[in-house]
């Protein structure tokens, strides 16, 4: 047995949990003392913010009160825009939400014909377990849980960006450290609250389903498996609707703004430039929590499930059936520590220091949490357990988790890096690209594909290394452990991820408040570190979601009772051959959607220029609010066909060609998917920098491409515009796809290994 | 037994090639009745084409003979050029031919310790089959065999293009119809002797190699799969060369010419004219011969391999075992009536009928060959006979092979169907990339990626049928067969095929000939048609590779001696994974090359432009020998890592990492490949023609796109450089690198077998 006593566990992980929440807390009182004069100091009766509150150092003319209160009217427009987007989207989900509940309940509840039932357990077959529709139940509220999990996860991410981005605008005043700080903290709270708030929720599931369950743990961490779901479906809406929304208007904007009307971007004579912005807020940051909280609930659920089948899930170790969420519960702590270096040990004093200090973040928590993997996997585990091994059982120890865990996190660490050597235009390869402008946009269209598929190369060894390990080490509970590794700093990353769409809101306010190019400079060069993090953001959702999704694919294979999954069977490579094809029609939707929906806003953006008098001028304001409707139009409706096809092909391929193909539908989206969605994610964010490196004529080299308006600079802007829907809705929605897929065929595994496979059944 | 004779089969198979040949002699002697007054008439002693000379009907002053003489001129030229970087191409082959057979030889000959004694038989355990030296020997030499004959092939194909464009050009003042027929005639000269010779050879070659294997079918028809490996390791060098020769001229040339100086394609005046025009021939004719002629080799040693296993193959019923050869011979049977409907049934008028034409081609010889397959498959096959199915034995009748051959053949005619729907400009599709070219070039890049995506569906589900139903009826050796039928009417296929870039350099030709509007819309009408008819293709091309490629992994597994491909082994994942990353990377490289290559190319046109006093008046001739160098050297330098990787990576996963590792990279190659190659070339294709479609003017939507030179012209021709590289380079060498990786690891498969796994043999 376990080092760690079940009551000290019961203990550790809601105290983690609840030290995150306090934390993210703490963080948000700090950015809240940054008082935006128009907001209603008086909301409670007493005025806020006075405490503590230091004198502010510098304000100028331009950047005075008036200023201020400009930047608090455009934030309250953008969070308005926001907020009343995502109602909409929500209402959306909630419909969608009852019907795939529905779905969910009677397809597995007619794996017994709706029995009540008990029956004896799949795996330990000596034993009675709960009946079948009682796991049906239990999986819809599981999955109706991770949908609200989710769902809540994204508003709070947004509601947080949009409270914090004028409030760095305000701050840059002060100098770029103190920016820096409060775009930090903000992304600190939203790491740290989804994170913990993940954790929480989980924990709280598995604690009240134990009320029915029991001593039936097969059942309770089946049904488990539908929290992972809930959180992943609402993942794929909130990033493809929030993609479409955010790229529609980003292009729409940038074809007549920047190129044929030259002004700059977020200028506030564009009518798009509001769409633009809340587009950052309901795509960037509330689709990507959406999609890493899936991920973190996906791993988690498929680790817990292998677990529950595994000797210490059958002996009921509760501990050592815990040591996913103790994970967790370790990297919450360790991302604290990491935070506080940012935050409180260091601090920002030039531009330069910015990228340094986000990037060692990401080494400083995986130092750390190294070490905290060894902790957990020593005390929480007994020092020698067997797994289940498809068929077979496998012995283990417990260090061997250790590397398992370990080659997870360090992966994600290799990956983040790859990611910035290819993205950041302080090297070679998006040099390059920026280069390769002088001939104009073709050239550097072929060179930024090229880039793109180059960019795959190392992420991909890094990957099948870790496979190889964890698989070897410990089957696919080492997977599953592996990717709750790599998202084991979570909130880190995340508080990284949100800095930046933070800073590039901030400098949108600071341009349309009309501050000082002083300040643009500030927050520009917050933004341009918050290009690069992204990136690496992007690259650690798209690595987690491979594991993550192998993990659930092991988890449905086990449920599914198969043995092997053969590629020699005609099924199984008729499956592979369409799950690869699948991220191709899944881009072309999603493409297709951003392109027409720019062709839209393009037109609105134009006619307003055309027939607005004095819009040019800057004398009458554009009429933000129809742009904001094309958007919102577009994604709502666009965001369905693509949603569809992904909720959709587990349950054709299951129910008509069964385990197999579908099997082999889960491999060859998997293999596939991940090549598309690195190559995508990086192709958008070198262009996107290469024309920062033209823009911003640092070096020599910058200069002879430049300066803005140059015909490289114009070659650049295409480029960017390009890599948009690749980077920003193609890209990390596939990563969705993938998980997705997975773990809705792992819940539903009971109903197609006992009724799927209709087609076949039928032909032969 | 067979109904057909064995004496017969002897007989049949060499008289239908010899049948191929004597056509393509006649219908060469029909082209070459067009006299090039500069040609040395007398050459031979007395004058050529006196007889059955029509007279010209008729001949204006811009198009006279001094007109011909500069076609004949400029032929000679491209000639010339075509010839010397095919000959310098072949030495860089040379020594790689040497080296690699070395490879061959000492790979194979190391299976048994290079041991001269006579070893039991692998699948008829109790027989006494020749020993695994002289199998390493023969492999050589088959090996040897396959890359001449593939050489020959491209190196024909180009000679008799670079004969026939110039004719074209000059026959094209009698009328467009006549111009078609001399287009036609002179792909069907390549088409036939391609097809004529592969199936010639490799017949010479399987009844050399039985005077020494005798009785020993096992060895016989594992050694002539070298073959295979030879013919497409030549078509992989051609095709990466060749593309990259042909797309660094064609972008730099664009770039400058079109895009900077404004002056038309082809203008004589453009110093990469020369080089433009030579790169057809050496890309897109020699490189498509080299290419399918390979795809026919590898389909027919897979199906020969797999057979010589089955209960025919161990019975030794010779007729049976050429089955594949007799359905080749059909084909050329078949293809030679199809090309007499439309040479001397039907005449071409008018503009309009040219693509139906070329299109009808494709339905009758699917309908006849529909037909021949039958006959085949009942003259040439047991009525029932046992198959090898990785272990197993199964029963198969023979009409269960004509519904394998010919569910190939009909899915290829599905898939030439809808690459026509995707990328001709008379469809939507098309007509949508075209209209978004209204808001620029950015816009025209995100709908054509989305369109190449989109066009992977149909092809994938065709494929996934194919392959589906010609596994479950006839294993491994249906799916070979599937592949045969889909290349069955190849001749027919590569007729059309080269009939594109003949009408392209004509085109070419009349422009720097100096020759009327009227030559030149004829031209460009035979062009445009060619378009469409290149892009089917192409579809035929990948879609054959992805049936080609599993049949030969199928053969590979079968050689390696494994019964299943487990993708939850650990060691298969990580190949899958892998594999499925390989097209990236190989994409990566030819795409750089091109941009690179196209870079340097255009400093010089620049160059010469700026420097050249009377260049752009006419008045100077360009300096085109240092364009043809760089397009050479580039070519020759960077085909090299491309190829590297396609041969090293199944020697290396083999070698270190084992068979079941490879077989996993093989399926993931596969899989990921197909999608790449189809998305590559769909997407080239369509911005080329969206770009036709815009200056051709035809309907009101696309006048008000135009004219030449417009806003959403310019964009266009953005779209139409990217694609270049994607659709005449990246694109069709994908499916080369599907083919060879499977047919090298079949071919080394007994070493693999025997030594391979170093890597996991020395950790366990």
């Amino acid at each position: 047995m376990a080092k760690l006593g079940t009551a000290l566990t019961e203990v550790l992980i809601p105290l983690a949990a609840v030290i995150g929440i306090g934390f993210a807390v703490l963080q948000w009182i700090l950015v809240s003392r940054i008082r935006l004069s128009s907001e209603p100091v008086e909301k409670n009766g007493r005025p806020k913010n006075l405490v503590g509150r230091e004198p502010e150092e510098e304000e100028e003319g331009v950047d005075g009160p008036a200023s201020v209160a400009k930047c608090a009217e455009i934030q309250s427009a953008i969070s308005i825009g926001a907020t009343s987007f995502l109602i909409t989207e929500y209402k959306f989900l909630a419909v969608f939400m009852v019907i795939f509940g529905v779905i969910i309940f009677l397809f597995l509840g007619s794996v017994k014909g709706f029995s009540k039932d008990s029956q004896p357990c799949t795996y330990s077959k000596d034993r009675i377990c709960k009946p079948a529709l009682a796991n049906a139940a239990f999986s819809t509220l599981a999955f109706l849980l991770g949908s609200l999990t989710s769902v809540l996860s994204g508003f709070l991410g947004m509601k947080i960006a949009t409270y914090a981005n004028a409030r760095t605008t305000v701050e840059a005043r002060k100098g770029v450290g103190r920016a820096f700080i409060v775009a930090f903290r903000s992304g600190a709270v939203m790491g740290f609250l989804l994170a913990a708030n993940g954790l929480l929720v989980l924990y709280i599931s598995i604690n009240l389903f134990k009320i029915y369950y029991g001593d039936d743990w097969e059942g309770l961490y089946e049904s488990i498996t539908g929290y992972g779901l809930g959180g992943s479906s609402m993942a794929l809406f909130g990033r493809v609707g929030g993609g479409i929304y955010t790229k529609a208007a980003d292009v729409g904007a940038d074809l007549v703004g920047k190129v044929e009307r030259n002004i700059p971007e977020d200028d506030p004579r564009n009518p798009a430039v509001i769409a633009d912005n809340v587009g950052d807020n309901v795509g960037d940051i509330a689709g990507m929590g959406s999609d890493l909280f899936g991920s973190y609930a996906e791993s988690t659920c498929a680790a817990l499930f292998v677990g529950s089948i595994s000797s210490f899930g059958v002996d009921h170790d509760f501990s050592a059936m815990s040591y996913p969420l103790l994970i967790s519960s370790m990297g919450i702590i360790v991302c604290l520590f990491t935070t506080l270096v940012a935050t409180d040990l260091f601090e920002i004093k030039s531009v330069k220091q910015i990228e340094p200090s986000l990037k060692w973040q990401l080494v400083i928590s995986t130092v750390l949490m190294t070490g905290g993997i060894a902790i957990v996997s020593f005390v929480a585990l007994p020092s020698k357990f067997t797994l289940f091994n498809f068929g077979e059982d496998k012995t283990v120890k417990n260090w061997h988790l250790f590397f398992c865990v370990s080659v997870g996190l360090w992966a994600g660490l290799i990956i983040g890096y790859v990611t910035e050597y290819f993205t950041s235009n302080a090297y070679r390869p998006v040099q390059a690209v920026a280069d390769s402008c002088r001939t104009g946009a073709a050239t550097n269209v072929i060179f930024g594909l090229a880039l793109g598929y180059k960019s795959v190369i190392v992420p991909i060894f890094a990957i099948a290394i870790a496979i190889y390990v964890s698989f070897s080490l410990a089957s696919m509970y080492g997977i599953a452990v592996a990717a709750l590794g790599m998202l084991s700093t979570m909130a880190t990353g995340l508080s990284i991820d949100a800095y930046g769409p933070i800073s590039d809101n901030a400098g949108g306010i600071a341009e349309m408040a009309g501050m000082s190019r002083k300040i643009r400079e500030r927050t520009d060069a917050l933004d341009s570190a918050g290009n690069t993090t992204a990136a690496i953001g992007k690259g650690f959702a798209i690595g987690s979601a491979a594991l993550v999704s192998l993990a659930l694919f092991g988890a449905f294979v086990s449920r599914a009772g198969i043995d092997f999954v053969n590629v020699l069977s005609p099924k199984v490579f008729i499956g592979l051959l369409v799950g690869a094809m699948l991220p191709y029609w899944f881009s072309a939707m999603t493409m297709r959607s951003v392109g027409s929906a720019a062709l839209k806003m393009v037109e609105e953006v134009r006619r307003q220029f055309n027939t607005i008098p004095g819009l040019m001028e800057g004398t009458t304001k554009p009429d933000y609010a129809t742009c904001v409707k094309i958007s919102t139009d577009a994604s709502l409706r666009k965001m369905i066909p693509p949603g569809a096809l992904v909720m959709l092909t587990p349950l054709i391929a299951g129910t008509f060609f069964g385990v197999e193909t579908l099997a082999g539908v889960l491999a060859g989206a998997l293999v596939s998917g991940v090549q598309v969605a690195i190559s995508a994610s990086n192709t958008g964010g070198a262009w996107d920098n290469a024309k920062k490196y033209i823009e911003a004529g640092v070096s020599e080299h910058a200069k002879a491409l430049g300066p803005k308006g140059s015909d490289p600079h114009k070659a650049a802007v295409v480029g960017d515009t390009i890599g948009d829907p690749l980077k920003d809705t193609s890209g990390p929605s596939l990563n969705i796809l993938v998980k997705l897929m997975a773990v809705e065929s792992l819940v539903l595994a009971p109903f197609f290994a006992a009724h799927g496979g209709l087609l076949f059944k039928w032909f032969h």
